[in-house]
Protein backbone atom coordinates (compact mmCIF):
# COMPACT_ATOMS: atom_id res chain seq x y z
CA UNK A 1 0.00 0.00 0.00
CA UNK A 2 1.45 3.78 -0.91
CA UNK A 3 2.25 5.68 2.05
CA UNK A 4 2.79 9.36 2.88
CA UNK A 5 6.45 9.11 2.07
CA UNK A 6 5.61 7.89 -1.62
CA UNK A 7 3.46 11.04 -1.64
CA UNK A 8 6.52 13.52 -0.36
CA UNK A 9 8.66 11.78 -3.11
CA UNK A 10 6.05 12.54 -5.92
CA UNK A 11 5.73 16.10 -4.03
CA UNK A 12 9.71 16.53 -4.63
CA UNK A 13 9.38 16.19 -8.52
CA UNK A 14 6.64 18.44 -8.55
CA UNK A 15 8.85 21.41 -7.41
CA UNK A 16 8.59 25.18 -9.18
CA UNK A 17 10.96 27.17 -8.99
CA UNK A 18 10.68 30.41 -7.26
CA UNK A 19 13.12 33.49 -6.27
CA UNK A 20 11.85 32.74 -2.84
CA UNK A 21 12.53 29.80 -2.19
CA UNK A 22 16.24 28.83 -0.64
CA UNK A 23 15.66 25.45 0.13
CA UNK A 24 13.04 23.43 -1.37
CA UNK A 25 10.39 20.87 0.67
CA UNK A 26 11.52 18.03 1.65
CA UNK A 27 13.07 19.29 4.84
CA UNK A 28 11.21 20.12 8.43
CA UNK A 29 10.44 23.67 7.10
CA UNK A 30 10.99 25.05 3.90
CA UNK A 31 13.35 28.35 3.54
CA UNK A 32 12.39 31.00 2.05
CA UNK A 33 14.05 34.55 1.39
CA UNK A 34 11.97 37.16 2.54
CA UNK A 35 11.88 40.27 0.72
CA UNK A 36 13.49 43.47 2.38
CA UNK A 37 10.92 45.87 3.11
CA UNK A 38 8.32 43.81 2.48
CA UNK A 39 5.18 43.32 4.93
CA UNK A 40 4.36 39.58 5.15
CA UNK A 41 0.56 39.05 5.21
CA UNK A 42 -0.40 35.30 6.63
CA UNK A 43 -3.64 33.43 7.06
CA UNK A 44 -4.95 30.46 6.72
CA UNK A 45 -8.38 29.30 5.75
CA UNK A 46 -10.04 25.74 5.31
CA UNK A 47 -12.60 23.54 3.21
CA UNK A 48 -14.16 20.44 4.93
CA UNK A 49 -16.27 17.55 3.59
CA UNK A 50 -20.11 18.14 3.90
CA UNK A 51 -19.26 21.90 4.92
CA UNK A 52 -17.53 23.64 1.67
CA UNK A 53 -17.48 20.78 -0.68
CA UNK A 54 -19.07 17.73 -0.68
CA UNK A 55 -16.56 15.11 -1.80
CA UNK A 56 -19.31 12.27 -3.08
CA UNK A 57 -20.22 15.34 -5.77
CA UNK A 58 -16.99 17.42 -5.95
CA UNK A 59 -13.77 16.21 -7.69
CA UNK A 60 -10.16 16.29 -5.84
CA UNK A 61 -9.06 19.34 -8.25
CA UNK A 62 -11.31 21.17 -7.68
CA UNK A 63 -11.27 20.64 -4.18
CA UNK A 64 -7.92 21.54 -4.29
CA UNK A 65 -8.44 24.72 -6.22
CA UNK A 66 -11.00 25.93 -4.20
CA UNK A 67 -9.18 25.75 -0.79
CA UNK A 68 -6.62 27.57 -2.67
CA UNK A 69 -8.65 30.26 -4.42
CA UNK A 70 -10.59 31.06 -0.54
CA UNK A 71 -6.61 32.00 0.62
CA UNK A 72 -6.26 33.76 -2.19
CA UNK A 73 -9.51 35.52 -2.02
CA UNK A 74 -8.46 36.60 1.45
CA UNK A 75 -4.65 38.20 -0.23
CA UNK A 76 -7.13 40.07 -2.36
CA UNK A 77 -9.29 41.17 0.68
CA UNK A 78 -6.10 43.30 2.12
CA UNK A 79 -4.69 43.65 -1.93
CA UNK A 80 -1.72 42.16 -0.44
CA UNK A 81 0.39 39.63 -3.73
CA UNK A 82 0.02 36.08 -3.09
CA UNK A 83 3.84 34.63 -2.47
CA UNK A 84 3.55 31.42 -1.21
CA UNK A 85 1.88 28.57 0.62
CA UNK A 86 1.40 25.75 2.79
CA UNK A 87 -1.07 22.79 2.87
CA UNK A 88 -2.32 19.99 6.00
CA UNK A 89 -4.50 17.70 3.98
CA UNK A 90 -5.98 14.94 6.32
CA UNK A 91 -7.48 12.74 3.91
CA UNK A 92 -9.68 9.47 4.86
CA UNK A 93 -8.48 6.15 4.82
CA UNK A 94 -7.67 4.86 1.39
CA UNK A 95 -7.98 8.26 -0.52
CA UNK A 96 -5.01 6.52 -2.12
CA UNK A 97 -1.91 8.29 -3.67
CA UNK A 98 -3.48 9.46 -6.72
CA UNK A 99 -6.62 11.30 -5.01
CA UNK A 100 -3.58 13.14 -2.80
CA UNK A 101 -1.91 14.53 -6.17
CA UNK A 102 -5.20 15.58 -7.72
CA UNK A 103 -6.49 17.62 -4.60
CA UNK A 104 -2.43 19.02 -5.04
CA UNK A 105 -2.65 19.45 -8.71
CA UNK A 106 -6.09 21.63 -8.18
CA UNK A 107 -4.09 24.03 -5.48
CA UNK A 108 -0.83 24.41 -7.42
CA UNK A 109 -2.78 25.15 -10.26
CA UNK A 110 -4.86 27.85 -8.28
CA UNK A 111 -2.03 29.20 -6.83
CA UNK A 112 0.11 29.53 -9.97
CA UNK A 113 -2.22 31.94 -11.78
CA UNK A 114 -1.68 34.37 -8.87
CA UNK A 115 1.60 33.77 -8.85
CA UNK A 116 1.80 31.54 -5.36
CA UNK A 117 4.06 28.65 -5.06
CA UNK A 118 3.29 25.69 -2.53
CA UNK A 119 6.27 25.27 -0.10
CA UNK A 120 5.18 22.70 2.29
CA UNK A 121 2.79 20.97 3.74
CA UNK A 122 1.71 17.56 6.00
CA UNK A 123 -0.40 14.68 4.80
CA UNK A 124 -2.14 12.73 7.20
CA UNK A 125 -4.45 9.55 6.73
CA UNK A 126 -7.46 9.01 9.69
CA UNK A 127 -10.60 7.56 9.97
CA UNK A 128 -12.58 10.87 9.42
CA UNK A 129 -13.42 13.17 6.01
CA UNK A 130 -11.31 15.14 4.04
CA UNK A 131 -10.49 18.15 5.63
CA UNK A 132 -8.04 20.71 3.78
CA UNK A 133 -6.35 23.83 5.05
CA UNK A 134 -3.89 26.18 3.35
CA UNK A 135 -1.83 28.75 4.79
CA UNK A 136 -0.85 31.57 2.61
CA UNK A 137 1.99 34.03 2.72
CA UNK A 138 1.93 37.45 0.73
CA UNK A 139 3.55 40.34 0.61
CA UNK A 140 2.33 44.14 0.33
CA UNK A 141 4.44 44.85 -3.08
CA UNK A 142 4.82 48.24 -2.56
CA UNK A 143 1.09 48.62 -1.50
CA UNK A 144 -0.29 49.19 1.79
CA UNK A 145 -2.02 46.55 3.07
CA UNK A 146 -5.97 47.23 3.24
CA UNK A 147 -7.29 46.17 6.29
CA UNK A 148 -11.28 46.70 7.48
CA UNK A 149 -10.96 49.73 9.91
CA UNK A 150 -10.80 52.80 7.14
CA UNK A 151 -14.37 53.55 5.95
CA UNK A 152 -15.61 56.55 7.44
CA UNK A 153 -18.67 58.43 6.76
CA UNK A 154 -19.31 59.67 2.95
CA UNK A 155 -17.50 57.22 1.70
CA UNK A 156 -19.02 54.99 -1.31
CA UNK A 157 -19.78 51.21 -0.61
CA UNK A 158 -19.19 48.76 -3.72
CA UNK A 159 -18.97 45.06 -4.76
CA UNK A 160 -16.58 43.83 -7.62
CA UNK A 161 -20.07 41.77 -9.06
CA UNK A 162 -23.35 40.39 -8.94
CA UNK A 163 -23.74 38.16 -6.04
CA UNK A 164 -26.29 35.56 -4.33
CA UNK A 165 -26.92 31.79 -5.17
CA UNK A 166 -23.47 30.61 -5.39
CA UNK A 167 -24.55 27.46 -3.75
CA UNK A 168 -25.79 26.30 -7.36
CA UNK A 169 -21.98 26.13 -8.46
CA UNK A 170 -19.67 29.05 -8.09
CA UNK A 171 -18.56 28.57 -5.09
CA UNK A 172 -16.48 25.80 -6.41
CA UNK A 173 -15.73 27.80 -9.69
CA UNK A 174 -15.01 31.31 -8.15
CA UNK A 175 -11.60 33.48 -9.67
CA UNK A 176 -10.57 35.35 -6.57
CA UNK A 177 -10.23 39.32 -7.09
CA UNK A 178 -6.46 39.53 -6.54
CA UNK A 179 -5.30 41.55 -9.38
CA UNK A 180 -8.32 43.81 -9.61
CA UNK A 181 -7.70 44.18 -5.63
CA UNK A 182 -4.12 45.28 -6.42
CA UNK A 183 -5.75 47.74 -9.39
CA UNK A 184 -8.34 49.22 -6.75
CA UNK A 185 -5.80 49.40 -3.97
CA UNK A 186 -2.82 50.98 -5.78
CA UNK A 187 -5.91 54.17 -6.68
CA UNK A 188 -5.06 55.43 -3.01
CA UNK A 189 -8.89 55.75 -2.89
CA UNK A 190 -10.21 52.26 -1.05
CA UNK A 191 -10.60 52.69 2.51
CA UNK A 192 -11.53 49.80 4.09
CA UNK A 193 -12.47 46.36 1.83
CA UNK A 194 -13.31 42.47 2.46
CA UNK A 195 -13.90 39.55 0.77
CA UNK A 196 -17.27 38.12 0.19
CA UNK A 197 -17.76 35.13 2.47
CA UNK A 198 -20.08 35.01 5.09
CA UNK A 199 -22.53 36.89 2.65
CA UNK A 200 -22.78 41.15 2.13
CA UNK A 201 -24.97 42.03 5.08
CA UNK A 202 -22.57 39.81 7.38
CA UNK A 203 -19.43 41.20 5.90
CA UNK A 204 -20.66 44.83 5.28
CA UNK A 205 -21.02 44.24 9.47
CA UNK A 206 -17.71 43.47 9.88
CA UNK A 207 -16.63 46.32 7.94
CA UNK A 208 -18.74 48.98 10.23
CA UNK A 209 -18.16 47.41 13.25
CA UNK A 210 -14.16 47.78 13.33
CA UNK A 211 -14.65 51.33 11.35
CA UNK A 212 -17.19 52.20 14.12
CA UNK A 213 -19.71 53.91 10.94
CA UNK A 214 -22.86 52.62 9.67
CA UNK A 215 -24.16 52.01 6.26
CA UNK A 216 -27.00 52.50 4.10
CA UNK A 217 -27.80 49.88 1.46
CA UNK A 218 -29.86 50.82 -2.25
CA UNK A 219 -32.04 47.64 -2.66
CA UNK A 220 -32.35 49.05 -6.19
CA UNK A 221 -28.53 49.20 -7.00
CA UNK A 222 -27.61 45.72 -5.56
CA UNK A 223 -26.40 43.70 -8.54
CA UNK A 224 -28.17 39.92 -8.56
CA UNK A 225 -26.59 37.38 -9.79
CA UNK A 226 -28.64 35.00 -12.39
CA UNK A 227 -28.05 32.29 -9.82
CA UNK A 228 -29.75 34.40 -7.16
CA UNK A 229 -32.98 34.59 -9.34
CA UNK A 230 -32.80 30.93 -9.82
CA UNK A 231 -32.53 29.62 -6.46
CA UNK A 232 -35.13 32.44 -5.89
CA UNK A 233 -37.26 30.54 -8.66
CA UNK A 234 -36.74 27.18 -6.39
CA UNK A 235 -37.25 28.49 -3.03
CA UNK A 236 -39.29 31.03 -3.03
CA UNK A 237 -36.72 33.27 -1.08
CA UNK A 238 -36.82 36.90 -3.08
CA UNK A 239 -33.49 37.15 -5.09
CA UNK A 240 -32.37 40.36 -3.50
CA UNK A 241 -32.58 38.57 -0.01
CA UNK A 242 -29.79 35.86 -1.47
CA UNK A 243 -27.41 38.61 -3.24
CA UNK A 244 -27.50 39.80 0.77
CA UNK A 245 -27.13 36.85 2.56
CA UNK A 246 -25.67 34.01 0.98
CA UNK A 247 -22.53 33.37 1.66
CA UNK A 248 -19.35 32.46 -0.61
CA UNK A 249 -19.61 35.19 -3.33
CA UNK A 250 -15.74 35.75 -3.19
CA UNK A 251 -16.55 39.00 -4.81
CA UNK A 252 -14.97 42.12 -2.86
CA UNK A 253 -16.90 44.81 -0.63
CA UNK A 254 -15.07 47.31 -0.03
CA UNK A 255 -15.22 51.57 0.58
CA UNK A 256 -13.92 54.27 -1.37
CA UNK A 257 -13.46 58.14 -0.86
CA UNK A 258 -13.86 58.93 -4.36
CA UNK A 259 -16.45 57.98 -7.00
CA UNK A 260 -15.52 55.04 -8.51
CA UNK A 261 -16.85 54.58 -11.84
CA UNK A 262 -18.64 51.11 -13.30
CA UNK A 263 -15.92 51.00 -15.68
CA UNK A 264 -13.02 50.06 -13.28
CA UNK A 265 -15.59 46.58 -12.51
CA UNK A 266 -17.06 47.61 -9.96
CA UNK A 267 -20.85 48.58 -8.56
CA UNK A 268 -22.19 51.20 -5.56
CA UNK A 269 -24.27 49.74 -4.02
CA UNK A 270 -24.40 52.12 -0.67
CA UNK A 271 -23.10 54.57 1.57
CA UNK A 272 -20.95 54.66 4.70
CA UNK A 273 -22.78 56.88 7.52
CA UNK A 274 -21.75 58.28 10.48
CA UNK A 275 -25.03 56.86 12.39
CA UNK A 276 -24.47 52.93 13.65
CA UNK A 277 -26.41 50.28 12.31
CA UNK A 278 -26.89 48.81 9.04
CA UNK A 279 -29.97 50.27 7.08
CA UNK A 280 -31.70 48.58 3.37
CA UNK A 281 -33.32 51.40 1.36
CA UNK A 282 -35.77 51.21 -1.24
CA UNK A 283 -36.93 54.91 -2.26
CA UNK A 284 -38.25 56.68 0.55
CA UNK A 285 -38.50 52.96 2.51
CA UNK A 286 -36.05 52.17 5.31
CA UNK A 287 -35.70 49.06 7.19
CA UNK A 288 -32.75 47.37 9.25
CA UNK A 289 -30.35 44.95 7.25
CA UNK A 290 -30.12 41.80 9.35
CA UNK A 291 -26.37 40.10 9.37
CA UNK A 292 -28.26 37.00 8.69
CA UNK A 293 -24.91 35.62 6.44
CA UNK A 294 -23.29 32.35 7.27
CA UNK A 295 -21.34 31.60 10.76
CA UNK A 296 -19.91 28.53 11.57
CA UNK A 297 -22.36 27.20 14.84
CA UNK A 298 -19.60 26.24 17.87
CA UNK B 1 -26.07 29.58 20.33
CA UNK B 2 -22.35 30.50 20.32
CA UNK B 3 -20.97 30.54 16.86
CA UNK B 4 -17.37 31.25 15.01
CA UNK B 5 -17.94 34.95 15.32
CA UNK B 6 -18.21 34.75 19.41
CA UNK B 7 -15.00 32.94 19.35
CA UNK B 8 -13.55 35.70 17.05
CA UNK B 9 -14.52 38.42 19.07
CA UNK B 10 -12.69 36.36 22.70
CA UNK B 11 -9.66 35.88 20.64
CA UNK B 12 -9.61 39.76 19.80
CA UNK B 13 -9.53 40.13 23.56
CA UNK B 14 -6.67 37.55 23.88
CA UNK B 15 -3.96 38.93 22.09
CA UNK B 16 -0.43 39.03 23.22
CA UNK B 17 1.86 41.85 21.94
CA UNK B 18 4.84 41.38 19.40
CA UNK B 19 7.54 43.39 17.67
CA UNK B 20 6.51 41.22 14.60
CA UNK B 21 2.64 41.92 13.92
CA UNK B 22 1.66 45.21 12.52
CA UNK B 23 -2.04 44.59 12.12
CA UNK B 24 -3.25 42.04 14.47
CA UNK B 25 -5.70 39.75 14.15
CA UNK B 26 -9.05 40.52 13.15
CA UNK B 27 -8.72 41.17 9.45
CA UNK B 28 -8.38 38.58 6.05
CA UNK B 29 -4.45 38.08 7.27
CA UNK B 30 -2.37 39.68 10.15
CA UNK B 31 0.37 41.55 8.55
CA UNK B 32 4.08 40.87 9.86
CA UNK B 33 7.13 43.07 10.10
CA UNK B 34 9.42 40.79 8.72
CA UNK B 35 13.00 41.60 9.87
CA UNK B 36 15.34 42.34 7.05
CA UNK B 37 18.23 39.99 6.49
CA UNK B 38 16.18 36.66 8.63
CA UNK B 39 15.39 33.85 6.49
CA UNK B 40 12.07 33.01 7.05
CA UNK B 41 10.95 28.97 7.97
CA UNK B 42 7.78 27.99 7.44
CA UNK B 43 5.74 24.61 7.50
CA UNK B 44 2.49 23.09 8.95
CA UNK B 45 1.64 20.21 11.04
CA UNK B 46 -1.25 18.54 11.82
CA UNK B 47 -3.32 16.55 15.03
CA UNK B 48 -6.45 14.33 13.85
CA UNK B 49 -8.49 12.86 16.35
CA UNK B 50 -8.02 9.22 16.61
CA UNK B 51 -4.57 9.18 15.00
CA UNK B 52 -2.57 11.69 16.91
CA UNK B 53 -4.72 12.18 20.13
CA UNK B 54 -7.73 11.01 21.28
CA UNK B 55 -10.39 13.63 22.27
CA UNK B 56 -12.12 10.62 24.47
CA UNK B 57 -9.00 10.64 26.27
CA UNK B 58 -7.08 13.81 26.23
CA UNK B 59 -8.37 17.36 27.20
CA UNK B 60 -8.37 20.02 24.72
CA UNK B 61 -5.70 22.20 26.74
CA UNK B 62 -3.30 18.88 26.02
CA UNK B 63 -4.21 18.74 22.40
CA UNK B 64 -4.05 22.03 21.72
CA UNK B 65 0.05 21.78 23.41
CA UNK B 66 0.50 18.95 21.45
CA UNK B 67 0.08 20.68 17.88
CA UNK B 68 1.61 24.06 18.39
CA UNK B 69 5.29 21.80 20.36
CA UNK B 70 5.09 19.58 17.09
CA UNK B 71 5.69 22.70 14.92
CA UNK B 72 8.26 23.96 17.86
CA UNK B 73 9.88 20.80 16.96
CA UNK B 74 10.25 21.20 13.42
CA UNK B 75 11.64 24.37 14.03
CA UNK B 76 14.21 22.96 16.80
CA UNK B 77 15.03 20.61 13.72
CA UNK B 78 15.90 23.04 11.10
CA UNK B 79 17.27 24.90 14.39
CA UNK B 80 15.18 28.06 13.87
CA UNK B 81 13.65 30.30 16.37
CA UNK B 82 9.82 30.19 16.54
CA UNK B 83 7.66 33.57 15.71
CA UNK B 84 4.84 33.33 14.74
CA UNK B 85 2.00 30.58 13.84
CA UNK B 86 -1.82 30.86 12.68
CA UNK B 87 -4.18 28.01 13.04
CA UNK B 88 -6.94 25.56 11.42
CA UNK B 89 -9.40 24.31 13.20
CA UNK B 90 -12.08 21.61 12.35
CA UNK B 91 -14.65 21.49 15.45
CA UNK B 92 -16.83 18.65 15.77
CA UNK B 93 -20.49 20.35 15.73
CA UNK B 94 -21.15 21.03 19.22
CA UNK B 95 -18.04 21.18 20.64
CA UNK B 96 -18.47 24.58 22.13
CA UNK B 97 -17.47 27.84 22.32
CA UNK B 98 -15.31 26.59 25.96
CA UNK B 99 -13.27 23.64 23.96
CA UNK B 100 -12.37 26.16 21.51
CA UNK B 101 -11.00 28.74 23.92
CA UNK B 102 -9.44 25.39 25.97
CA UNK B 103 -7.76 24.25 22.28
CA UNK B 104 -6.03 28.22 21.73
CA UNK B 105 -5.06 28.63 25.22
CA UNK B 106 -3.22 25.23 25.24
CA UNK B 107 -1.49 26.06 21.79
CA UNK B 108 -0.78 29.71 22.80
CA UNK B 109 0.76 28.21 26.27
CA UNK B 110 3.02 25.94 24.17
CA UNK B 111 4.02 28.38 21.91
CA UNK B 112 4.71 31.50 24.30
CA UNK B 113 7.40 28.96 26.01
CA UNK B 114 9.79 29.19 22.91
CA UNK B 115 8.72 32.98 21.88
CA UNK B 116 5.96 32.21 19.10
CA UNK B 117 2.77 34.18 18.84
CA UNK B 118 -0.39 33.32 17.23
CA UNK B 119 -1.32 35.56 14.86
CA UNK B 120 -4.62 34.14 13.03
CA UNK B 121 -7.20 31.11 12.51
CA UNK B 122 -9.45 29.82 11.11
CA UNK B 123 -12.00 27.92 12.81
CA UNK B 124 -14.92 26.23 11.35
CA UNK B 125 -17.35 23.19 12.74
CA UNK B 126 -18.52 20.41 11.30
CA UNK B 127 -20.30 16.43 11.25
CA UNK B 128 -16.80 15.43 12.12
CA UNK B 129 -13.92 14.50 14.25
CA UNK B 130 -11.21 17.28 15.65
CA UNK B 131 -8.34 18.17 13.07
CA UNK B 132 -6.02 20.75 14.46
CA UNK B 133 -3.25 22.28 12.34
CA UNK B 134 -0.82 24.94 12.71
CA UNK B 135 1.45 26.62 10.45
CA UNK B 136 4.53 27.89 11.99
CA UNK B 137 6.84 30.85 11.05
CA UNK B 138 10.36 30.94 12.27
CA UNK B 139 13.47 33.19 11.73
CA UNK B 140 17.10 32.48 11.47
CA UNK B 141 17.74 34.88 13.90
CA UNK B 142 21.70 34.39 12.88
CA UNK B 143 22.01 30.97 12.52
CA UNK B 144 21.87 28.83 9.02
CA UNK B 145 19.23 26.87 8.56
CA UNK B 146 20.54 23.04 9.29
CA UNK B 147 18.94 20.57 6.62
CA UNK B 148 19.11 16.72 6.39
CA UNK B 149 21.55 17.02 3.85
CA UNK B 150 24.44 17.68 5.32
CA UNK B 151 26.12 14.12 7.31
CA UNK B 152 29.03 12.92 6.26
CA UNK B 153 30.65 9.90 6.02
CA UNK B 154 32.90 9.97 9.28
CA UNK B 155 30.49 11.80 11.24
CA UNK B 156 29.02 11.12 14.81
CA UNK B 157 25.24 10.37 15.24
CA UNK B 158 23.67 11.03 18.40
CA UNK B 159 20.26 11.29 20.03
CA UNK B 160 18.93 14.25 22.52
CA UNK B 161 17.52 11.95 24.76
CA UNK B 162 16.24 8.39 25.87
CA UNK B 163 13.69 6.97 22.97
CA UNK B 164 10.43 4.78 22.64
CA UNK B 165 7.09 3.99 24.49
CA UNK B 166 6.05 7.70 23.98
CA UNK B 167 2.30 5.92 23.01
CA UNK B 168 2.42 5.75 27.45
CA UNK B 169 2.29 9.27 27.31
CA UNK B 170 5.14 11.48 26.41
CA UNK B 171 3.84 12.01 22.75
CA UNK B 172 0.90 14.27 24.18
CA UNK B 173 3.63 16.15 26.71
CA UNK B 174 6.98 16.09 25.57
CA UNK B 175 9.05 19.49 25.52
CA UNK B 176 10.40 20.97 21.92
CA UNK B 177 14.21 21.00 21.75
CA UNK B 178 14.04 24.55 20.48
CA UNK B 179 16.77 25.84 22.87
CA UNK B 180 19.11 22.86 22.73
CA UNK B 181 18.96 23.12 18.97
CA UNK B 182 20.05 26.55 18.94
CA UNK B 183 23.22 25.53 21.37
CA UNK B 184 24.13 22.60 19.35
CA UNK B 185 23.80 24.71 15.95
CA UNK B 186 25.85 27.47 17.65
CA UNK B 187 28.65 25.35 17.80
CA UNK B 188 28.72 25.33 13.72
CA UNK B 189 29.27 20.79 14.17
CA UNK B 190 25.63 19.85 13.29
CA UNK B 191 25.72 18.89 9.36
CA UNK B 192 22.29 17.14 9.40
CA UNK B 193 19.60 17.42 12.00
CA UNK B 194 15.72 15.81 12.28
CA UNK B 195 12.97 15.08 15.05
CA UNK B 196 12.15 12.22 15.99
CA UNK B 197 8.84 11.90 14.63
CA UNK B 198 8.59 8.66 12.39
CA UNK B 199 10.90 6.55 14.74
CA UNK B 200 14.72 6.41 14.85
CA UNK B 201 15.22 3.92 11.99
CA UNK B 202 13.12 5.79 9.52
CA UNK B 203 14.24 9.40 10.52
CA UNK B 204 18.37 8.38 9.83
CA UNK B 205 16.69 6.82 6.69
CA UNK B 206 15.07 10.38 5.67
CA UNK B 207 19.11 12.06 6.79
CA UNK B 208 20.85 9.49 4.89
CA UNK B 209 18.54 9.61 1.85
CA UNK B 210 19.29 12.94 1.65
CA UNK B 211 22.50 13.29 2.25
CA UNK B 212 23.74 10.16 0.02
CA UNK B 213 25.50 8.47 3.12
CA UNK B 214 24.90 5.20 5.08
CA UNK B 215 24.92 4.83 9.08
CA UNK B 216 25.67 2.12 11.32
CA UNK B 217 24.13 2.70 15.36
CA UNK B 218 25.68 0.69 17.80
CA UNK B 219 22.94 -1.15 19.64
CA UNK B 220 23.96 -0.60 23.17
CA UNK B 221 24.42 2.84 23.05
CA UNK B 222 20.92 3.86 22.36
CA UNK B 223 19.18 5.28 25.39
CA UNK B 224 16.27 3.33 25.78
CA UNK B 225 13.59 5.17 28.02
CA UNK B 226 11.80 3.87 30.70
CA UNK B 227 8.54 4.00 28.86
CA UNK B 228 9.85 1.26 25.95
CA UNK B 229 10.75 -1.00 28.77
CA UNK B 230 7.50 -0.67 30.48
CA UNK B 231 5.99 -1.05 27.16
CA UNK B 232 8.20 -4.44 26.26
CA UNK B 233 6.97 -5.92 29.56
CA UNK B 234 3.64 -5.50 28.26
CA UNK B 235 4.12 -6.66 24.22
CA UNK B 236 6.99 -8.82 24.57
CA UNK B 237 8.73 -6.49 22.16
CA UNK B 238 12.42 -5.88 22.57
CA UNK B 239 12.84 -2.74 24.47
CA UNK B 240 15.82 -1.14 21.66
CA UNK B 241 12.78 -2.62 19.40
CA UNK B 242 11.00 0.23 20.57
CA UNK B 243 13.44 2.38 20.85
CA UNK B 244 14.78 2.42 17.66
CA UNK B 245 11.14 2.11 15.49
CA UNK B 246 8.33 3.66 18.09
CA UNK B 247 7.61 7.79 16.41
CA UNK B 248 6.32 10.34 18.52
CA UNK B 249 9.76 10.94 20.83
CA UNK B 250 10.26 14.70 19.30
CA UNK B 251 14.14 14.13 20.46
CA UNK B 252 16.49 15.33 18.44
CA UNK B 253 18.58 13.30 15.70
CA UNK B 254 21.75 14.80 14.10
CA UNK B 255 24.97 14.06 13.07
CA UNK B 256 28.01 16.28 13.90
CA UNK B 257 31.39 16.84 12.59
CA UNK B 258 33.38 16.78 15.22
CA UNK B 259 32.98 14.60 18.76
CA UNK B 260 30.52 16.19 21.13
CA UNK B 261 30.08 15.55 25.51
CA UNK B 262 27.22 13.77 27.15
CA UNK B 263 27.57 16.99 29.11
CA UNK B 264 25.96 18.89 26.11
CA UNK B 265 22.87 16.74 26.53
CA UNK B 266 23.42 14.70 23.87
CA UNK B 267 24.10 10.96 23.31
CA UNK B 268 26.15 9.43 20.69
CA UNK B 269 24.60 6.63 18.92
CA UNK B 270 26.48 5.59 15.91
CA UNK B 271 28.34 6.90 12.78
CA UNK B 272 27.89 7.78 9.32
CA UNK B 273 29.56 5.66 6.57
CA UNK B 274 30.23 6.06 2.80
CA UNK B 275 28.53 2.75 2.25
CA UNK B 276 24.74 2.72 2.10
CA UNK B 277 22.21 1.39 3.96
CA UNK B 278 21.36 1.61 7.96
CA UNK B 279 23.03 -0.88 10.23
CA UNK B 280 22.83 -2.21 13.66
CA UNK B 281 25.72 -3.44 15.43
CA UNK B 282 26.05 -5.31 18.53
CA UNK B 283 29.29 -6.42 19.70
CA UNK B 284 31.03 -8.15 16.38
CA UNK B 285 27.38 -8.99 14.96
CA UNK B 286 26.04 -6.39 12.24
CA UNK B 287 22.53 -6.26 10.93
CA UNK B 288 20.22 -4.68 8.52
CA UNK B 289 18.24 -1.36 10.42
CA UNK B 290 14.99 -1.70 8.87
CA UNK B 291 12.84 1.25 8.57
CA UNK B 292 10.19 0.47 10.47
CA UNK B 293 8.81 3.69 12.02
CA UNK B 294 5.29 5.11 11.21
CA UNK B 295 4.09 6.25 7.95
CA UNK B 296 0.53 7.16 6.82
CA UNK B 297 -1.05 4.77 4.72
CA UNK B 298 -2.92 6.35 1.80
Amino acid sequence: MPGEFDFIEWLCTQHRASDLVAVPQGDDLAVLNWPAGELLLVGVDQVLDGVHFDAKIHDAQSIGRKVMNRNLSDCAAVACLPAAAVVAAALPLGAGLDYAKELYLGMREAGEKCGCVIVGGDTGSWPGKLALSVTILGRSGGVGPITRKGARAGDGIYVTGPLGGSILGRHMTFEPRVQLARTLAQTGQITAMIDLSDGLSRDLGHICRQSGVGAVIDAEKVPIHADAKALSLRDGRDALNHALSDGEDYELLFTASDELSNAQGVVRVGTITQESGIWLTRGAERKRLEAVGWQHAM
